[in-house]
């Protein structure tokens, strides 16, 4: 019998569970679901005879190596920054690791070792990351194969209301982690390489320099710059292509609108609001702008931006319900970014029917036999409901078939290692296909 | 004899230096300059008998702790980091000691142990900040000795090319650091009170929110919001009034364009770009540009930003050689801000006959006997030459007024302390306008 222990059994983990228990009962595993609450693993477990909870604080290190210790493959699906340790506890024991976490720099300062100990730590085994190299990386291998010379590569994926819950003017809801949202894009200026030139797009513009995409059967989507699109050139074996962009998908009109927000600096998290305890929403918006004795917050919001009055961006910031005297976040020494956080929660917070969709896009240029090419794949996953989400679905199937691969047809690759590799990623992607997430391609030109 | 210790003689202290060296004459004092190139100290202490020269590394504690216990009055003028284990020796031999640095929070920290000693910190003694303390704190303190209620209060500085100097479309060169030019603005967002509403700008709107200002006899000049205009609320006893705005001024025009490299991303400071060494100015514009195969780089400038071919923004980036394909800053793995720089001292950098000129200007609104009443207060010292600048002038002069009072007439308040009282204001502006430093004043109504 092969044990699995599953570290972390947050609402992500709700499908990589269920598979999880289905796979122990065909396959003959054990799986220990270590949680500081085992109470959250044992309702997961309900009356499996495949699986037992175990009260596991990640921060304990006796518990810790000994529970790692006595299994044969570790899942971890802590909050990244705890993968360390137990990668190295793995190390020790030579037990392989599963994640779905990109790899930090500590994490790849492990290779060496993991290597030496013949073990695996399998990473990015999740949607973005994860699907997204699995799906990228078949495409340009088979087109690699055919002798094709691959100059432009664009992927964007994003976690989205599925098109019967699409029912805001943003047509956005916080099916992932809402405080990324909001900060999303800040930090160093956005990197990219378009036709051999590095591009960069500061904070201030990245929600003004999007791309459109139409996706066959969903309609339009809106694509802005995630932070560093070269991070995977290597990996991909992209070092000699012309043009590398990676971006984040949202309906047409989000960006827009959120750059107006970007622009006030309503998602600053640097600095504390005086008196946010009393500040209403309308009283938070002002802040940022002019003071003027009679002009209304709306027509301030309005003239800055050069926005007529009914226009669609005054609109979704009115549904947001920033205009408004009568609510307060009540948050006590609160960035912008929190208050603002606050004021989109109680909008964006999907409701108990409401059903998430993962979309993922990929477009590749090429020269093939002396003409040019040009190839889309991509991916719909929609979500069943709230705990059978596309988001538990595309983390949790890929993680839990990394996990099955490793145990019972390894395939021989040891180290810090990501989904990029046909030993990987085609059996990963063939059984995915069992859940109806599987990619499309069109060929274009 | 009285003993006087100056530490740090960079191009500033010029005017300093000549003003202790006459008063040494008169009141039998010795100088010591000392430096850590002690040449430096030598020529501008030329064949004066009241001065000598001594080599100095401040982070020596040996040579610095028996150069402070050796004087009687120490003036730092080294990098502001550096005061504070100055000032633990000042404490420790009971030594005044006067800087023109902002206080940092170390040095407020000294507080009580000064005030046990007895001895005296005397900080921001320069022009921004020091005259503007003392010239305001002049104004505030007479009307409210008048019985006014002081609800509004503004001001500016700036240090900009005196009007024979005032040659270049931007109206503007290098007579301060140029680091913190092309740096204005970022970091957290600007802060301050208008109309009883505290209000904040982000970086990416600080140079669209100009004031503007008409000084007599010099004209239109724009001001910015610094960071932190309620720095001195407290200090300044404005803690009821319902506006306070601190600022820089500009000639007009100048921020607009600016704002152009701000949103552009050309003043980022926090990644080095690729190839940067190979890069023209064009080719550094262009990174921060959408790619297009036959569109020019000063379309897309235009097109961005909604701007005229013909205007006066497109005619001041061409005027910096922005569009430039035959010029390379030539920097490896520099940051935005670092070519921006480079390219920017190519064009400000004042040439040897350039003057410079200080402009600093207050605004104070009240309430007196029932009626509203509004006063301006400004000062403009221009520069001499290239050693005696307006600079030089305005920051060594209150410096050496002060320490003069320090150690002839102290006025027998201690601790860490900035020139908000009047028994330091007084006698200072009072000598300055020996120096034909001074104030004006309008009652506007």
């Amino acid at each position: 019998m092969k044990k699995i222990l599953l570290i972390g059994a947050g609402r992500s983990a709700s499908t990589l569970i269920e598979y999880l228990l289905q796979k122990a009962a065909e396959l003959n595993w054990h799986i220990t679901i270590g949680e500081l609450n085992p109470e959250t693993a044992r309702e997961k477990i309900g009356n499996s005879p495949y699986a037992s909870a175990l009260l596991f604080d990640a921060t304990d290190e006796q518990v810790r190596s000994s529970a790692v210790e006595n299994h044969d493959l570790i899942i971890s699906m802590l909050p990244a920054t705890m993968h360390v340790p137990v990668a190295k506890d793995c190390i020790r024991f030579k037990k392989h690791m599963v994640t779905a976490s990109y790899v930090s720099d500590e994490m790849k300062l492990l290779d060496e070792a993991a290597k030496q100990a013949g073990i695996t730590l399998l990473n990015e085994m999740g949607v973005d990351p994860g699907i997204d190299h699995m799906s990228a990386m078949k495409v340009l291998d088979e087109l690699r194969a055919e002798g094709a010379d691959i100059f432009h590569f664009e992927t964007f994926t994003g976690g989205l209301p599925a098109p019967e819950s699409d029912d805001n003017p943003w047509h956005y809801k916080f099916f992932w982690n809402p405080k990324n949202v909001v900060l999303a894009g800040q930090g160093s200026a956005s990197k990219f390489l378009h036709e051999g030139r590095f591009k960069y797009i500061p904070y201030q513009r990245v929600f003004r320099r999007t791309e459109r995409v139409n996706v066959p059967g969903f309609g339009e989507f809106e694509g802005y710059a995630n932070r560093d699109s070269l991070k995977y050139r290597e990996a991909y074996g992209l070092q000699h292509a012309k043009t590398i962009y990676r971006g984040t998908f949202r309906r047409p009109g989000y960006s827009r609108s959120w750059n107006i927000l970007v622009q006030l600096g309503a998602t600053d998290d640097s600095f504390t609001m005086e008196g946010s305890e009393n500040m209403s929403n309308r009283d938070f918006i002002n802040s940022f702008l002019y003071y003027h004795p009679t002009d209304s917050v709306e027509t301030k919001v309005a003239q800055q931006f050069h926005l007529d009055l009914d226009s669609d961006e005054m609109m979704r910031l009115e549904w947001l319900g920033l205009f408004r005297e009568d609510e307060k976040p009540g948050l006590k020494n609160a960035t912008p970014a929190q208050m603002l956080l606050n004021i989109l929660e109680k909008r964006w917070t999907p409701g108990p029917e409401d059903k998430d969709m993962i979309v993922m896009w990929h477009r590749f240029v090429y020269m093939l036999n002396g003409e040019k090419r040009e190839k889309h794949s991509y991916l719909v996953t929609l979500g069943d409901n709230r705990i059978h989400s596309a988001m538990s679905k595309t983390v949790g199937l890929p993680t839990g078939i990394g996990a099955k691969l490793l145990l019972e047809n390894h395939p021989g690759i040891f180290g810090v290692i990501i989904p990029v590799m046909p030993e990987i990623y085609l059996p990963v992607l063939n059984e995915l296909e069992e859940f109806d997430i599987k990619t499309e391609e069109r060929q274009i030109l």
